[in-house]
């Protein structure tokens, strides 16, 4: 049963200016519940029904901004978010600063009061026009609907609502935030065939951005590659399959070793460097024969700390081919900066591959290196490194993982060496552990079967974010790496500073883990073994499923040295035989 | 034991700095733990450690700024609250809205990458400079701490410190954010004895504001008031205990109903009219008797819609004298705003008592109204009113109670009527559903016994908050009203869009309060019975406890329109008596 009580000319403005997001390509809305934005609710429930678009509903501002922020992360398609005012728009805040970092297209969709109730205290109203600063790409400030609706007021709506998701996704990709203050009565008139078709029509004005580069870019480019010894560095959030392809391609024609990071989605690609973060940390113990002539990088900053380093301080011309990042390059190594895509530059350049053994004493230190980490991590019981290096042995083909910050991407980085590519995900702009549950029940949503690694204070920080598992009954396996508190501090110099340590880094929580399964209904195990993890990994959950490793942070330092010992040996080894 | 590794100018700089903060008035601080904030929180850990101040750990920013909140409002204080760069100083976003439009004194450090990893894609790097836009009072940006520390630099940090304090708590109270870059390595020095005592000293440099009316202010008072049939108005957070005593004493003196707002702290003082919303939503029944000659008001926008309403359209002469608010009337019916406290206005005006027949009719009408609430909620089965009106009866002496938005507050509002003025508290400003399990844990850690009155959507949305609870150990009685969604949309218009209603706007997410109170080590009971929520509230509790009380969306609009009704006609009869 629908209503015929609302107000007609509130669905005439607002049903085509909704439409308008989805003819722009828009898929997926993700809405937290509020009255203000009452009239975008109700007509975003009646597009869902009529299968125009997929509508998740999170109460919880701060998830549903992660939520979204992972839908169109692993969709690679702009995500539309919407909220009524107050402090709901603030708890947008940190998934929208990821989102600008990562350059992940958002559309943010604030309602608000209309200007007659703005500065005078009104309740629940706060100065939401610009609220986001600097941390969104545009801002848009919408005129309240008017009753007396023109045609001019409609176009101005559908304009801005497809020039938004355009600039969400146009290079540098990012959020965009639009504030539409509505005023009472808020209920839309849904009666069927109370509003024609045609009254809703919205041409689509957004012709896709081909970002094409010039004749002469490509020229240029060549004569700085060609005949050279190059080597590939695939970093982060590579854009899209076709960008993956043309690296993979073109490190095949060149015969350049190509480096990969564990979120290029480009480890497990054969002659793929996993070691990245241990060669680099061992550069002063490689003879001057691997030294590159030249280095070709892709994607965001590298995961890895020592190969951010080794380009800072490299004497290598270093050129950034990226459509967004090319100018973000914190190590201020870049000598040639391409806002390019992988896939529009190097299927056009012919380069000549250079001599093999090149490229072979890269993939032979790459598996000297894997070999010192297998037989390293041969123990019976789980510590993280030891978990991080199974996931990668045991996650099936077409898996999906999304990795927490802090420690377990790092570990993720250094130990995980999978035989086949997977998808691989992390919010890796602003690096926070907020917002990471979310994200990847997000991933789980659109990619099965789903993973997600994550410690204990990450998985904490987002506990609100797991209704969503329960809510749409998603499937998702999380392995909780739970070492009581930050594992990370104790790789920092404050690890010295004893008095304070627990207090102020080190924070233990005692999370009950069993305590949260059971609030989300989720599936819980404790596992300590290889084999026990193993056997879990072996089947698939049906809903959240939620893994507990319980590991220490006190072995966390130890346990690495030994391995980096142990390689830095077989690294001087393999060049001293050489 | 504590290190002599560190950076002794960075002690010199900082310790000073924070040193600053407690001379002009902090006490409480708020520390979430990061790597760049890494100085400031050894320094903190090591000053609670000498006594000079309590230190609270939180690891989740967003619960971390209300529970800041919290401290702040419920001690009047100013309070510190310290991250790390990057989101986490987005999650304070939400709390740093609230402050600024409920006018709570908040100073906000966050910590930042220095400028020369400014603007490069510097990983958890964000453009933290006026990150929080025109919800704070004043933002400052502090130099980078120098390594040769001069006596300008160390007086500049002192400076603004206090400054950023004075600012925050000076009329309108809000908050300050102060963005503090700091350059590796981060260690400060800590050692005994190897900063002199000398060397941290800080001079105050603030004294306080006393905002005294003058001489002209106080006649044109005077005049407009004296010998008028006037009612008191006393609205949410009414500054100080001096403030509460001079409007009592006033009405007292001037022989005037005075309305109490539930979060005035004025009610179940003798004589305080309590059914002021049942008063304002009846008064087109009651005759001319009852209108007043002149309003005073004080404190933020009252709770009941029904006085913003009468206020708006009313004809009477209306002043408005608080040091907060008094220009923030979203009624627009303010006829003279007086930006000063009631303690320094009020004890100066020399007025006299009008005839007692003025005071005790309303004083008859709100009897009246009580008796016929008394016995309308008379029921076994607890529903919401009943909730509410058996809170008033049980809490004890002393009480404070800390009532959330939506539902709570209004119900809280409508049938709490105490025997003696407890400490009410709630986040009137932005009237957000979130963060209020945080804001009543610091309130649980100033004032005993300490009872929070939630619903299950706002408890859920805050669901990390509990956390603070169970790490220091803090007394709270929650009573969770569990109406499965949010109840507060059956009362709006879109209650007849049945085909969304459900989906978009009452969100039911089955919450297991159980699986939360175990997650949390609290205590639990479920509870249906008045005479079980009186046993219940018989007892104190050690640590966390939650009640829940399951009651029913469907009932609730059915329930306030039978009481509604009965209101109406004892009015009626009661003006017809008259």
């Amino acid at each position: 049963m629908t209503n015929n009580n609302g107000q007609e000319y509130l669905t005439k403005q607002l049903r085509p200016f909704l439409t308008a997001f989805l003819v722009a390509g828009v898929q997926n809305v993700v809405l937290s519940p509020g009255s203000r934005s009452t009239p975008i609710a109700i007509l975003l429930g009646q597009l869902e029904d009529q299968g125009r678009l997929h509508l998740y509903v999170n109460i919880d501002e701060r998830s549903a901004g992660f939520f979204a922020l992972g839908l169109a992360k692993t969709t690679g398609q702009p995500v539309l978010l919407v909220c009524t005012s107050g402090t709901a728009a603030a708890n947008y805040y940190p998934a929208i600063c990821e989102a600008q970092s990562s350059n992940v297209p958002l559309v943010v969709l604030t309602t608000d009061r209309p200007p007659e109730l703005q500065e005078i205290g009104t309740p629940q109203t706060l100065a939401q026009d610009y609220l986001y600063g600097q941390q969104v790409k545009s801002f848009y400030r919408l005129p309240v609907p008017a009753v007396a609706l023109t045609d001019v007021e409609r176009n101005y709506f559908t304009y801005i609502a497809q020039k938004s998701v355009y600039e969400a996704l146009n290079f540098p990709s990012g959020p965009v935030h639009l504030n539409l203050p509505l005023r009472k009565p808020l209920l839309p008139q849904v009666a069927k065939n109370s509003v024609s078709d045609s009254d809703l029509a919205c041409k689509p004005l957004i012709a896709p951005n081909t970002n094409q580069p010039d004749e002469k870019v490509i020229q240029q480019l060549f004569q700085l590659l060609n005949g050279k010894k190059g080597l590939l560095m695939a970093g982060p959030s590579v854009c899209q399959r076709a960008d993956v392809a043309a690296i993979v391609d073109f490190a095949q024609q060149a015969q350049w070793p190509l480096v990969a990071d564990p979120l290029s989605n480009i480890r497990g690609v054969d002659s793929a460097i996993t070691s990245g973060d241990w060669i680099f940390k061992n550069w002063d113990n490689l003879p001057a024969s691997y030294r590159p002539e030249v280095v070709l990088r892709f994607g965001a900053t590298p995961v890895s700390a020592a190969t951010a380093s080794w380009l800072a301080t490299s004497d290598v011309p270093i050129i950034y081919l990226d459509a967004n990042r090319s100018l973000l390059d914190h190590t201020l190594s870049t000598t040639l900066a391409l806002a390019h895509t992988p896939r529009t530059v190097l299927p056009q350049l012919d380069i000549k591959p250079v001599a093999s053994d090149w490229i072979q004493q890269w993939q032979q230190l790459d598996a000297v290196i894997q070999a010192t980490l297998t037989n390293g991590l041969c123990g019976v019981q789980l510590n993280e490194p030891l978990v991080a290096r199974t996931l990668a042995q045991c996650l099936p083909a077409k898996s999906a993982l999304f990795v927490s910050n802090s420690m377990p991407i790092r570990e993720i980085d250094d130990y995980f060496n999978p035989q086949q590519p997977l998808k691989i995900f992390a919010n890796r702009g602003a690096n926070g552990i907020d917002g990471i549950n979310s994200t990847a029940l997000a991933m789980a949503s659109q990619h099965q079967p789903a993973y997600l690694y994550i410690g204990d204070l990450a998985f904490f920080h987002d506990l609100t974010g797991l209704m969503m598992g329960k809510q749409y009954n998603l499937n998702l396996t999380i392995i909780v790496q739970n070492n009581n508190g930050g594992g990370i501090f104790s790789f920092l110099p404050q690890a010295t500073e004893k008095t304070q340590f627990e207090k102020v880094f080190g924070t233990p929580l005692n999370i009950d883990i069993a305590a949260i399964a059971q609030l989300y209904q989720a599936d819980y195990m404790k596992v300590t073994t290889v084999q026990n993890l193993k056997k879990a990994l072996a089947t698939m959950p049906d809903g959240l499923r939620i893994i507990e490793i319980p590991t220490s942070r006190e072995d966390l330092v130890s346990g690495e040295q030994v391995l980096a010992k142990e390689i830095t040996k077989r690294v001087q080894d393999l060049t001293h035989e050489n």
